[in-house]
Formats: structure tokens, sequence, C-alpha cells
């Protein structure tokens, strides 16, 4: 018998990291809970797990800029992406209904993406920052709280059966997270389309905008760039760059030619590109 | 009698938002504590206070996305930044020695960040997170907590009346801050000589290629990039741009060529622009 595939997820089973983990992987997998992302890389690179899902980035929040560095610590590789709608919902034991709700548990920006729901319950209802949305959940059925709500994606109400008692409750609609798909190894496939890399050079402004000159002849696309200043090279940036293309060759001669402006040009990835699509 | 200027901090008195505060306007400040970074612009821009200090980005943990959107949404400018060094200290009430301290409380960040040094302390001790440092150091003298210290800056301990009893105890030593200083009005001096922006362009590649290509001509420097995706416009993104200059003229010739290769150049404001230096 084929054993399900071992992925490391951030949280616990029903977090939006085994969502994610699903979404590219399919429902058979067995989700390896992390306390950290940081537990999350040293198990991947101990062989422990044979894949990890880690969210790098939310349309709202923006960048989780430890965690490239985690990628690179391990020297773990990108070799996969997947894009989730995050919604939110209010969810309580069977029977529980929302007048009874005196304590609503979550993660503090889970709560802060449903601020303007929770304004509108009276002010008696007490909100409590927790260490992860699904553990919320978990915690309600473990202790049998009778008094209160957690607020989680709809897999955590299913996997620990509680009833969801205000539906979609964020207030921002358009509220995407990107996951990462990591493994030990590189992806290797002409199927790929889109790569993450990292990219040093000297003097700003000049030597970078040859290197998006080049990318831009070749008909490689940008959709992400983010500077990080280098610890102990005052001035000097590091780029995390995200590069799509559809003509691997032009990718391939592209990364050859923007070599020779490079200081370094370390690649963390290639892989198929995910879409996600406006609500 | 002048009154001292009211600056609008996130956090409680004594946060590391006071100390950025203290450093930008000098001592004599009356800080008005604010408990989210939104309450901190509404009431500068409802003209509660005189200025606002708001962290935008750290060197470990990246960028606070979300502030650049309250800045632009309150209509607020930039008038000035500040570098702050970021220490963490174990604090008590005096007389409490670390071998008497059972729980630690602090802001989930400052606990991630002295993570070496806890793994030290026997595993009894546990550790509690808490909305903010000051506010953990505060909550030790209100309640009489003989059992228990915060990690906090040193300005939590004098203004409270704790004695450190570990020093320094952050595990990374570069650790910075950086703070922005926001008003109602633009800062309008020649002695400017840094800017931050928001560029929208179409044909990602090849028109950022070309705007710091003319950056780059003109002896502009680029000191930050980060690209954020547009909602409700699929593929194309804003740019989150820092540029400082030497020679204003050369500064504003480049801003109005590259307004013909830009969709939108929104000005966040203009500034001297502050050094951090490596410890």
């Amino acid at each position: 018998m084929v054993q399900p595939k071992k992925i490391a997820i951030q949280g616990v089973a029903g977090a939006f990291h085994e969502v994610a983990a699903q979404k590219y992987f399919g429902s058979d997998i067995a989700a390896v809970e992390c306390d950290t992302f940081r537990e999350l890389t040293r198990k991947l690179a101990a062989g422990e797990v044979d894949f990890a899902v880690m969210a790098i980035e939310n349309t709202i929040a923006g960048t989780l800029l430890p965690n490239y560095s985690l990628i690179r610590e391990f020297d773990l590789k990108v070799v996969g992406e997947v894009y989730l709608h995050i919604e939110m919902q209010l969810m309580a034991l069977p029977g529980v209904p929302l007048a009874q709700v005196a304590y609503i548990h979550s993660h503090p920006i889970a709560i802060a993406q449903c601020r303007e729901f929770l304004d509108t319950l009276p002010p008696a209802v007490t909100v409590i920052e927790k260490n992860d949305t699904a553990e919320s959940a978990q915690l309600i059925v473990k202790n049998n709280l009778r008094n209160t709500a957690a607020i989680a994606g709809k897999l955590a109400a299913e996997m620990y059966g509680l009833h969801v008692i205000a539906k979609n409750i964020h207030t921002c609609k358009q509220n995407f997270t990107r996951f990462l798909a990591l493994s030990g190894k590189p992806r290797q496939s002409d199927q790929n389309n889109k790569a993450s890399i990292c990219l040093e050079v000297t003097h700003c402004s000049g030597s970078l905008a040859k290197a998006l000159g080049i990318w831009a002849k070749h008909g490689v696309n940008l959709t992400k760039i983010q500077s990080v200043p280098i610890i102990g090279k005052p001035y000097q940036y590091s780029f995390y760059i995200d590069l799509e293309w559809d003509d691997s060759a032009a990718y391939r001669r592209a990364t050859d030619e923007v070599a020779s402006y490079a200081t370094s040009q370390y690649l963390l990835g290639e892989y198929r590109r995910d879409r996600w699509e406006e609500i």
C-alpha cells in the first residue's frame, strides 16, 4: 500500500496551511503539525517529511520575510505555489447560538481581518488572542467551552465538529495568502514557468535597472520584487524577485545575461505558477 | 509657556515607539498612546495630535505593509524617519532575582527575538504572549507580580521602576526598526534628501526598468523597493519606493521624467534621511 505523502504544515490540523497543502498535493496527505516555521523547515531538511507548505505572503499583511531566510538557511527548494482565498468563519459547539457567546478566540491577524464584524457584537463579548485559528477551534471541543466561539477557516469547523454561527465574517473579501511548496530537491521539469530568485547587485538603481531591462527584453515578467538590506554590508541590498515566462529558452538566456550584472543570483526554485482569481 | 508637542505612538508609554519619538522630536514631548496603528493615523488626521511616529519596517521582520495603506487612506505625509537599534532587556520588580521568575510576558515578536536566551531557562518558566512590550512591564508593577518578568526596552524599565535582571537578551544584534514621522502637511524644505513614493506602472519589467534607469542616470539612489499587487487589477502592481539624492534639482528632473512612464506616482512624503549604524 502506498503511504500518503507526509507534508509539514505550520499550525494544527485544519489550519489554512493544511487547506493549502490539500489544494496543492490533493486530499490524500498526512499533515505533520509544526509549531513554528523554523520547526517546519528543520523537519523537511532532516528528511522527517516529504514536503512542506509554508505561507510566504498575504495581500493584506505583506511578505513573511523571515521565511525566505529559512529557505536559504536550510538549503530548501521552492517546487510549487498555491494561492488560497482566505475566508473566516465564526464557529461554536453545536446548539450554541451567537447570543450565548461570551468569548471569541483566534489568531491576532484573523481577529484584525474580522474587525468590522466584531464591532457589531455587544461590548460584553471578550476577544482573546491565541496562537492559531484552528487551535482555537480545537480548544473549544477539547474543553467543551459552551460560551466560546473561534474565528477560523471552514476546514477547522468540519474537522473539529463545530457549527458555523456567522459565515464569511472577514472585512476585506479580496484576501489571498500565497503558500510555497518546499522540497529538499529542485523541481526539474520543462513545465516550469515561474522562478523565485534572490539577486544581489552593487550600485542599486543602475544594475537593477539593467537586470529588469534584460528580463523585459526576453519577455520574462516580474511578478514580485522586494528589497532587503544586507546585514554587515551597509547600503547594499538583496532583491527577492519572482519571474514568469512562456518560453523557457528565453528565460535561460535572460538569466545568463543578468548574471553578468549581478554580484550573486541565488535560485530559490523553479516551478509551475498558480493563479489567483479575483472574487 | 510652550506646550510640548503631542505625538501619537503605538503602544503604551515606554514602548519602542516612544523611544523613536524622543530620538526624532527630542525628550520634551507628550506621547499619546494608541492601541492600534489605525487609531494613531486617525488621531493625526483628526488633528488630536501634532505628529505621529509609526514603525514601517524591521531588518528581521520586514515591512508593515498595512501601514502604507493607512498613510494613504488618511492622506498623511511622511516628514521624517528614524532608525532605532532594538535591544531587549529582561526586567522584574526590584529584589526579584532570575531564579524566582516563573512567568515571562512580552510581545510575540520580542519573544521570538530572544528565543536563544529563553531556551537557556529552566523548562518550568512559562512564556506568555502579550499585546505590547512596555505594557507587559507596566502590568508587573500594577499587579505587583513578584514571580513575573517582562521582555521590553530599557526605557520601559526606567519608566515603570523595574530592574534589568538579564541585559541585551536579543539573539540577533543587528536588529533595527525604521520609524516614520507623520504629519497632516508635507515638509517643505531644501534640506530634504529622501522621498517615499508609490509608483504604478503597466507592463511591469519594462516600465519599471525605465523608471529605475532614469533615477540612476540622475544620480538618485534607490534604498527600498517593494511590489504590492493592486486589488481589482489582476497582474498590475504598486511599487513602494524610497529614493535618496544629494542634488534636489536632479531629483526633480528625474521625477518629471519618470512621470511619463508611470500610470501614477503618489508622493508619500519628502524628508531628511536618517542613518543606521552597524553594531
